[in-house]
């Protein structure tokens, strides 16, 4: 499930400009106990927890529950050369669309950019950061779009 | 983790109606061990990964990350009296506010309604439901809100 990557180290507010890029480094393939042990503990509906069930389901088949896919979209973030890199947290998602199911065996990857920076009015030492991401299938088609909104360290000056 | 509840049969989307109220039938408490193990697969960054390296981040010590408290979230809406019981399809979140952070031993329930309903288009079978959650600590302090789209069926008539 994990990639075999090394976090990148943290950008501070600075040097996070609009238009800046990220994607994650490699893909994260979803298998039937992942998508089961999930759903088990934290969306127990039957199109994410059993094959036999799912098939009788609008799905025809075993698929992530949503919140699964935006957890897995927020480790390829992570992940990735965003640098958000142990610092960012996170104050809100703006809109989240899920766009397709995600099936066993299904690969995901993330693209992103940066939209939006400004300091932060409540906290001087950190600054805001919105970024939109694109969560994709080995397909490359979409999945998961959303806007995030970060806080994050300014540099110390 | 898992409340000792079942989960309610699902209601049909003519059954949505809009100020329709709901809430979880029990608490979810948050453990390290749950905070620690959903980070590493999830979430790997500081705060949410090791109550030493958390100590010296801005929250002061280990806090759930964002998406656990967001799928903990999905886990009490499947259990409450909503009734999206088995049907619900998640299509987008609206807006998702991290209010507070989650710490060790922090109980949740979410309190929601209800906002609007309405036939789907592309799925003459199938409705579209939003709800506002609110998801609280033992505290009664919000520390996420959130507004869900789901598409359930219609009554087969």
């Amino acid at each position: 499930m994990k990639p075999d990557v090394t976090v990148p180290s943290p950008r501070s507010f600075e040097e996070f400009t609009v238009g800046l890029r990220f994607r994650s480094p490699s893909a994260v393939t979803l298998t039937a106990e992942g998508i089961k042990a999930f759903a088990a503990e934290f969306d127990p509906q039957p199109p994410h927890l059993d094959e036999e069930a799912a098939r009788g389901t609008s799905f025809g088949g075993l698929v992530a529950s949503g919140w699964h896919t935006a957890a897995v979209t927020m480790r390829l973030i992570v992940d990735s050369d965003l640098g958000l890199g142990g610092q960012g947290a996170g104050m809100a998602v703006e809109s989240m669309q899920w766009r397709l199911p995600v099936r066993v065996g299904d690969s995901l990857r993330v693209e992103g950019s940066v939209t939006e920076t400004r300091p932060s009015r409540s906290h001087p030492d950190s600054g805001i950061v919105k970024f939109r991401v694109f969560t994709f299938n080995q397909r490359d088609e979409v999945v998961l779009e959303a806007s995030h909104v970060v806080m994050v360290s300014r540099r110390i000056v």
